[in-house]
């Protein structure tokens, strides 16, 4: 008897996050690890946590917050982020926004929605990770995304066949893992290209509040919004999340989008998990409710001096030959090595003679290249551990680069 | 532009739920509903959540119940587990358990894990409609699950062809819809019949801790244990859950099964949603490491008199010709009427003239038969209430019943 003979063939496509399992390190503390992706707990607002789980549960308010409750979410909740997305350009009702557990589940049940097996989604070479592991499960090929690239509607649509093109699926603001964010006349040459392919796009938005420096763009949606002049009548799919913001523990996200769009999601959450933990969803709408652009702006202080202090960093102990981004926000440095150098072995490297932790970059992209890519994050070492981190780094790939 | 048009072929059988739906009606105070589901709030142990919220956010701990955690879920709340699966006949290891958002997400999991297209799924004629809704997001086909009955393991083999029977599902303590529980032979039957098929059995145990009256009966698990004397080689998958007894809207269920199994399903949590909010999991953790067994006690004495005066209530106002189930545990009562009646139908004149509500049990078949049943639960009206309701019922069916 062996149940895994008994699996689905989408089982195949799944494998174990590399990122994840690197997580584990950071646990040692003789390391120091960029690997991660998390936000800095000592930002997370506690005692406003520790009021709203106080009020969410008492007054007989327990009735509500500890009982089930309507798969589409906590309408106090819904309507908070409606007039976040008027903020953005995305004029909306409560009816446009989905309650999602992070915005993962929103990318699997988004995956669930448009893909049959041999469709083809459109994704960054590279991409979030989360993304391939979500959509993966539904057995996808994928093609390669490029705003302005110079490839047709036509050359797209022909790489697909003969199956469709279902959707193209991008980060736009300080993109995990590159940090790169995409210029409104690339949004817009993504939504022209998902004009004439008839797809849909899912704009990732998890790090858009994390903007450090430069004027903000509007999101595709909002693009879209000023195109068509009513969102049910738009092909973008906003994943928002307050996993970057407020607290990823709580795993509290959301779709805004087309009610079409948005009504079968909730069958599709009703059907996967009834819907997000209530008491979850009114301790973040009452936080939320509070002081939540101050506390934004104290998390752009950290991470900004964070960022400027990996960037001076890698300036000071980056040999020669290798690359990075320099984002306006978010919490990754991508770093491109020279070509036959492996990230992961070089991982493997680090690990041993200089205890330091990184992202190898080969995971991020569909088509496995990328092996020469690195992925660093700078939101959750401190700024000693940011200089300290960063010179071993410097002396792994000097060690690599030296001929012979 | 019509995004509907590009979803995947799966979404065409997923539909609403009518439970869903008719809870709405529960919000009004004028009708008496048998409609739900759901826990009575006032058992709630919120002392105890309040006390265990503010132990998780404060000293510190606010860095581990706010942040990322691993899609296994909290060590500590599956070490637990892992204590009351011993008390049921099951010992097994942490790495034997999956937290899940519930026992629904189980579900649809465990629909994703094993059913490819076309795949057959043996399910009770009535079945829990939860999993109905989950596992048709995988396109199974459906045939009846009869412990006891006189098919043979060829005849299920043959009626799945050219697929096979991927798995048995089946709640075996005070079912929902119908409150019935298998007896020891039963369950052995369908272990037999599983080893025949060569299948997974996924035993739903939602209900388990609810036991009123008369003896417990090991779960197929523990039985399937006793013949094979370890965890690891047992086709049996089990779904706990906490929403019956501590609190359903902070979402947390769990899978108890051979690591081959809890291992992928580890990585389709992950690819899903990352993993299941960790404060909730902390509180529970906590509030189950308290007076857990005084509260299940307590919670027990109220369901247990407000099945008792149910089935008076029966007995005083159903007309001739109507029969109903008398269940030893958990949360409804299953009544079929005479046949050639509609319980959609009544629901509408039940609405109409005496404002009682309860759910038609045809949504629970998954051959669209059973259109002369209906499903009352017992676990949220009041004594009162259920006297009032039952009487309005029995009216509502003796006029029905009136020869016309």
């Amino acid at each position: 008897m062996s149940l895994p003979n008994l699996f689905a063939s989408r089982i195949s496509g799944m494998k174990a996050s590399e990122i994840r399992e690197l997580l584990k390190l950071l646990d040692q503390p003789d390391i120091i690890s960029f690997a991660g992706g998390i936000p800095d707990p000592a930002l997370f607002p506690v005692d406003a946590f520790q009021a709203a789980m106080a009020k969410a549960l008492g007054g007989g308010n327990h009735a509500l917050s500890l009982q089930y409750s309507a798969s589409e979410g906590y309408l106090p909740l819904r309507q908070w982020i409606v007039g976040e997305m008027a903020k953005l350009g995305v004029p909306c009702e409560a009816g446009n926004i989905l309650i999602t557990s992070g915005s993962q589940q929103a990318l699997d049940y988004l995956g669930k929605l448009f893909l049959s097996p041999g469709d083809t989604a459109l994704v960054g070479w590279p991409t979030y990770l989360g993304a391939l592991g979500a959509f993966n499960a539904y057995e996808p090929r994928y093609d390669r995304l490029q705003p302005g690239g110079n490839r047709s509607v036509q050359d797209y649509a022909a790489a697909a066949a003969p199956g469709r093109v279902k959707f193209a699926y991008l980060s736009v603001d300080f993109a995990n893992p590159t940090g790169v964010t995409l210029s409104q006349t690339e949004r817009e040459q993504v939504l022209d290209l998902a004009e004439g392919l008839d797809c849909a796009v899912i704009e990732d938005a998890a790090y858009q509040s994390l903007r450090y420096d430069g004027a903000s763009i509007p999101p595709i949606l909002a693009l879209e919004v000023a195109r068509k002049g009513d969102i049910n009548a738009c092909r973008t799919i906003y994943c928002g999340s307050f996993s970057k913001t407020l607290s990823p523990g709580l795993r509290i996200g959301w779709v805004c989008a087309a009610k079409s769009v948005v009504n079968q999601m909730v069958l599709l959450k009703q059907a996967g998990d009834l819907h997000t933990a209530t008491l979850n969803q009114m301790a973040i709408a009452e936080v939320a409710n509070g002081d939540f652009d101050e506390h934004l702006e104290k998390l752009r202080g950290l991470y900004r001096s964070r960022r400027d202090r990996m960037l001076a960093a890698l300036e000071t102990h980056m040999p020669a030959g290798v690359e990075w981004t320099k984002p306006e926000g978010g919490m990754f440095v991508w770093v491109t090595l020279p070509k036959g150098m492996d990230g992961a072995k070089l991982l493997e490297q680090a690990l041993k003679t200089e205890k330091v932790a990184f992202v190898p970059g080969g995971a991020f992209f569909a088509d496995g290249s990328g092996a020469n890519t690195l992925r660093l994050n700078f939101s959750s070492p401190s700024q000693q551990a940011i200089d300290e981190g960063i010179a071993r780094l410097g002396r792994v790939l000097t060690a690599a680069l030296v001929p012979g």
